[in-house]
């Protein structure tokens, strides 16, 4: 681990779990009809990248072809943010302090003894959420579907909720509980903390431990890449909120269908904040107006904390490029986050990385007009930017893909989930040493 | 002057022009049928930005309706590039040189005889080209048309070709002309000489007083930004050439249905030329591939040379960003262009202006999915991006836009042409004093 690369590591990672998960997924008995090459890789790929795209819903596969999944879903997200922890470390950058300290070491002493406690950590917090999520699931699921379906049912979606999977049992997402708060609310808050990164998790912990509840109505405590992900996740989703509410009230074909005020709340709710990377959807995206469908993309684009479940280009990177722009309308020499300037350096890598995101994004939907010229551009659109930012919502259009057009939408699903942490890490390594106390640095993408 | 900044002498120039423009296309006797205010706006500010998007064809104005459009166009496009000229020495931008030293006489003086002769400089320069591209078009045009419909068309269509304003006095663009060299050469070599800038060709003028012809072979005599521009020109055409080929041989709505090779080439040259700003063209846009189409966004938004007719992010903006990303990803310092570094400032100057286009283009497109939900939106997008460029190419749609639609692409015309610029004199105003002489400035905007 310490001499290859996180890069390296991420995406020989990815790179193998889903060709072995494509192996696994191709034996008989995994698919009820069997499955093409292709399927079985645009499947395992899509679930150790947490993005929930599919070809052929998964109640199409058998127990043992849904547990491969399963499997799949669960070492890729989990391991993903244990890889993100750890290069978070190598780059310097702030994790919870006793974290810090204690990984500093373990990487310097090469102790494989300490890098364990740390997995241990981060795999414990992940089942704790996983299965307390799954048991209330169940209080419902169960008396619904009997034990054996319920529990598998509770269990699965909550390990595909917290790693932000996006993948359901059934062909229409989480339509059919839409007028659920109890489900739609366990799973919503599951994807959430997955969403957020553990390194922000962490330090929230490690502030209550140290001062108590309070500590969350005192900002300042925390350090500055913290506040900028709560406060940030905080106002899109509420921005998201109103959005969605106005674009899609009426819309007969989403909220406007719904019984009641209550449920089109419930459900707005759900798709002002599944878009940033869980891709769970509550309604059929493909009615959505085309306002929502943009709005919905520049949220996917967007996604969540860097080192989360979440892909994209990362909160920070958004509101250092939003902080950016407005220094520079403002003729201010740097951009200013709760009175620290923020450096050079983080400015030059979000731009980095939203400029290789964009320069992907269209690359691939360029390539997609050419393999599959008759499908309407806004669903080629969005299906690469979902793709990208390894979200999972659909205009259903994936599997009417061509093959070219599938092995594009593979390859931006790799590429969202591995490139920009990838490309942080590499511009990380040329920060300059001796710089003014009075910086701040944000870990980008 | 000296005392209003360039980018106010330009927003209230164009909306003053704009407005007062209007009023004078609503005087009985200028359109047949007569113009409502809001296509009398659109079209006044369509020919000042010089974009070339229309919601009434001009061969339903009168001849002095088209003659107010004419003279719009003339004003818009040689306005801004004299402006254009006057504010790159303000920001002490490479000029030609004894142009510089005329011109910061000229401004340190306050001497309005001194600015009168760049005026006269520039004005001189543009007549001639336009009388000698009119003169040329009249070889063809008057033989066909009569001497005086023949006159006018050659005239009209020099004067839009040279400003990049796009508009033709026929409603299918030059799709007429695509089987003819002469005209549609012509008006190309019109185009590309408004669009590559004055600074380009005021340079290449006196390095060819210089050193006589042969400098064009010695790349290094110019300054690194007229080389930037010139060879990314000269790049950027070639490989859109092999992607309108590639992508339109076949295609029965375009190239496909026409009679010989040399014709499918002529117009594939001119429909890679155009869309980086003239907006003429010989093919039906709405017509082409969803693949070109999005190639043609492409070029649109980048569009030409700084301080030329031409709008987009421009040329060195684009070239910038390229080498930028470039550096990062090898983690080089900096951005190096033909042995120079590119300074921080230039890179920072490049990143706000075409991240204020894409936050502009986005909010404007968000803006027409509300206003008019039922239009295709890779048509939305192709308008909004074509008034972004002050382009012109249109799939047909500006016409049949809701009002609320026509005001959002108003906007977008008069900011594509203010705002980057605008943009960039705002943030030159920050440069830091005492640069080591490695670096290179490059216009942004
Ligand atoms: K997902
Ligand atoms: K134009």
């Amino acid at each position: 681990i310490i001499h290859l690369s996180p890069p390296e590591i991420l995406l020989s990672g990815f790179l193998g779990l889903g060709m072995l998960g494509a192996c696994l997924l191709k034996l008989p008995g995994m698919h009820q009809q069997g499955l093409s090459w292709l399927s079985a890789l645009f499947t395992a790929t899509s679930a150790v990248t947490v993005t929930g795209l599919s070809v052929t819903p998964l109640s199409d596969f058998t127990l043992a072809g849904q547990t491969v999944v399963l499997i799949l879903i669960q070492l890729g997200g989990l391991g993903f943010m244990t890889i993100a922890a750890l290069s978070l470390v190598m780059l310097g950058q702030r994790l919870p302090m006793h974290q810090t300290s204690l990984l500093r070491e373990a990487l310097n002493r090469s102790s494989s003894r300490e890098i364990g406690r740390l997995l241990k950590i981060i795999t414990a917090f992940a089942l704790t959420l996983e299965l307390a999520g799954a048991s209330l699931l169940a209080l419902d699921w169960v008396p619904e579907y009997g034990w054996q379906e319920g529990l598998w049912l509770s269990l699965f979606h909550s390990v595909s909720a917290f790693n932000n999977a996006g993948f359901t049992l059934w062909p229409d997402s989480l339509m059919r509980e839409a007028a659920n708060p109890l489900t739609s609310g366990v799973i919503g808050i599951l994807f959430m903390t997955g969403g957020i990164g553990f390194a922000v998790i962490g330090e929230l912990r490690e502030r209550r431990h140290q001062h108590g509840w309070r500590v969350l109505l005192q900002p300042s405590r925390f350090s500055v890449q913290t506040r900028l992900v709560i406060e940030a996740t905080v106002a899109l989703n509420l921005l998201s909120l109103v959005m969605i509410l106005a674009l899609e009230w009426r819309n007969p074909g989403t909220l406007g269908a719904m019984a009641s005020h209550g449920e089109r709340l419930l459900a707005a709710a759900f798709m002002a904040i599944t878009p940033r990377t869980a891709g769970f959807s509550v309604i059929d995206s493909a009615e959505m107006t085309q306002a929502s469908t943009l709005w919905t993309m520049a949220l996917m684009f967007i996604g969540g904390g860097s080192g989360s479940t979440a892909s994209g280009i990362k909160l920070t990177t958004f509101v250092v490029l939003l902080l950016t722009t407005r220094a520079f309308l403002r003729s201010e020499p740097s951009p200013i986050l709760h009175g620290r300037r923020i450096g050079d350096d983080t400015v030059f890598k979000s731009i980095a990385v939203a400029l290789a995101a964009m320069l992907l994004i269209f690359s691939m939907l360029f390539g997609l007009t050419i393999t599959d010229p008759d499908h309407a551009f806004l669903s080629l659109a969005f299906e690469t930017v979902s793709a990208f930012g390894t979200v999972g919502l659909s205009h259903g259009l994936t599997p009417e893909l061509s093959p070219g057009g599938q092995l594009l939408i593979i390859a931006t699903m790799l590429l969202g989930r591995t490139g920009p942490l990838a490309l942080g890490y590499l511009l990380a390594t040329r920060s300059r040493p001796g710089i003014s106390y009075a910086r701040t640095e944000l870990s980008i993408g």
